[in-house]
């Protein structure tokens, strides 16, 4: 269960958190155990991979999918049961074998749940070349949340200026992005959330044009028509389920779904019937879904269009820091009940 | 109830097909009466409309979706109790106080399951100047499921040499025109229908790579993977519900999913839940619906291309005439429990 890992004479203790077995029905932290391993932090000879101090981790919905047992070709692989869980993080290169990696780097990509990883696998690893934002950055507005937002918004809805926006789990890493970009372009934005605290962050810290807690909404639908009277044309979808079907009633001719995530259905042994599929006839609407991989060539340009935004204060971004991997396993159940204000982050170290 | 009109001082019996009242679950003949009424073939003075006598019916499955009451704004209005359904087909005119159209013109489009009517709202007919080949064709083939067809293949789903195509309720109106055009591009195309006699048609008439009838299939998703172990590229979906779903389970990446009608649906108060839509984000699938009504502008460009196709031979086309208007409750019923082999018409009168 644990890697043994040594620099010189050196063996480390290597906290991590173990995937337990394959997950059916809600997540339970009891699905996750944290233990004590130990690793050497020197590559063995002839390895091209790299060794890292993990800093952050990130929780992210996909996450769930990946923990259960995945029968034929799949985007993810299923996690390995007695394993660490991987996902997306901020760490610093200790030692490389790799040529575009040298010690002291700093890295963003899927590491471990652990206190140190040995990664094999860098393709898909970015350097990080910008240190005058917080390095958590890197697991949100930075890193893979950041890049899903843009390419889901710009890349797939189309956006025009003056167009009706609305966005679920809005006040999430992708959302809460997602709805400034289009207040940036000049939309009309409203966002759903899960509590009062998220509404009033939707409306008063990112600017949406208005926001509302779909849990005291007993009609999503008349929720809907009260806030997009004359409709919606772009509806950037987190969640599925119940709020898919209200949104399809409530969209304008010729709109856009850009499928990012279906947050609500992780959790389900089956996953609920969308019903008002006869409204993409109707109303000519364009759903498409989308993988933030197939856009990595554009990190750059992303890059260089976010930085700027971030230092003049144009786009605002909140996390939800847990501190220590101990709390890791909580933090990600949290994620599918919406416990989290903002990205939810775990951090693990500060150096 | 009855409309009466006059020549002169001629007063016509006019037999009609009357909508007795809205429809809830599966359309049954009873919901339909046919009558004698009476008609003037003369319009009055200063009338923009035009008199036409009935000549071919079109029995569309959207058809059933104007026989429930609609709350709110929709595409369809619904249909009038007590008057009769109305719904495309071609005629021949006998009056006119428009200029478009003058007595004797040929026309198809939205007229009434009568032998004659009054037709005020003449935007969206269309005169026909082609009559070497049957004049049933313009409710098929040259009429709404040709053009359907044809947007919807080459406009929704771009599709290219070599993909694999696979089209359900694959021997209707719509579904053995895609087939086709899908062939003569090059692509390998499977179509569902729901008779060996059926899917005998698709394979020796309409030179479908494979077909299958979906009827003895007790497994969906097991036979989509049986006729498309690579995956399919391009679905022309025509039915929904069930078949919908194991089709996204067989999508390949980057997919492309027209959404021309969900006919299994329109009889059910509830439209079934539709489960797979994650299958949309990991398989980058465009769902994309459309309404040909957006696409008249290219009619005489389609027909361009399809009346060589069917001078040459080079599309063949089948239709299920019902003989008389007496015929048409039935012939409109059979089609959502597919009784029709090709596309159902009701001959009205061969004048």
């Amino acid at each position: 269960m644990a890697t043994s890992v040594v620099v010189g004479e050196e063996v480390m203790r290597n906290k991590q958190v173990i995937f337990k077995d394959y997950v059916s029905g809600f997540l339970k932290e009891s699905d996750m155990q944290v233990i004590n391993g130990t690793l050497k932090l020197k590559l063995p000879e002839g390895s091209n991979g790299i060794v890292v101090k993990n800093l952050y981790l990130s929780c992210d919905p996909y996450m769930r999918n990946r923990m259960t047992r995945v029968e034929g070709p799949s985007l993810f692989t299923s996690f390995t049961p007695s394993s660490p869980l991987t996902g997306f993080g901020v760490a610093r290169v200790l030692d490389s074998g790799h040529p575009n990696f040298k010690k002291g780097d700093l890295i963003w990509g899927t590491t471990g749940w652990e206190e140190y990883s040995v990664i094999t696998e860098v393709e898909g690893l970015f350097k990080i070349q910008h240190t005058d934002v917080p390095l958590s950055y890197y697991t949100g507005i930075l890193g893979m949340p950041g890049l899903s937002a843009y390419v889901g918004f710009y890349e797939v809805c189309s956006p025009k200026k003056g167009e009706y926006v609305f966005i679920s789990a809005a006040s999430g890493a992708v959302g809460q992005l997602v709805g400034q970009f289009a207040k940036l372009m000049g939309c009309y934005v409203v966002g759903s959330a899960g509590s009062k605290e998220k509404v009033d962050l939707l409306k008063r810290k990112f600017g949406f044009d208005d926001a509302f807690n779909y849990k005291e909404e007993t009609d999503l639908d008349a929720a809907l028509k009260r806030y997009f009277p004359e409709g919606i044309d772009i509806y950037f979808e987190n969640v599925g389920g119940k709020m898919l079907d209200a949104v399809l009633l409530n969209m304008k001719d010729h709109g856009r779904i850009s499928v990012c995530g279906l947050i609500s259905q992780y959790n389900l042994d089956q996953p609920e019937g969308v019903q008002n599929l006869m409204c993409l006839i109707y109303k000519r609407i364009h759903m498409k879904g989308f993988v933030v991989f197939d856009y990595y060539n554009i990190y750059p340009k992303f890059l260089d269009v976010m930085l700027p935004y971030i230092r003049e204060g144009k786009i605002m971004y909140v996390e939800d820091i847990a501190e220590g991997l101990e709390s890791g396993p909580a933090a990600l159940v949290g994620l599918y009940s919406g416990r989290n204000v903002g990205k939810q982050v775990v951090l693990i170290a500060r150096e």
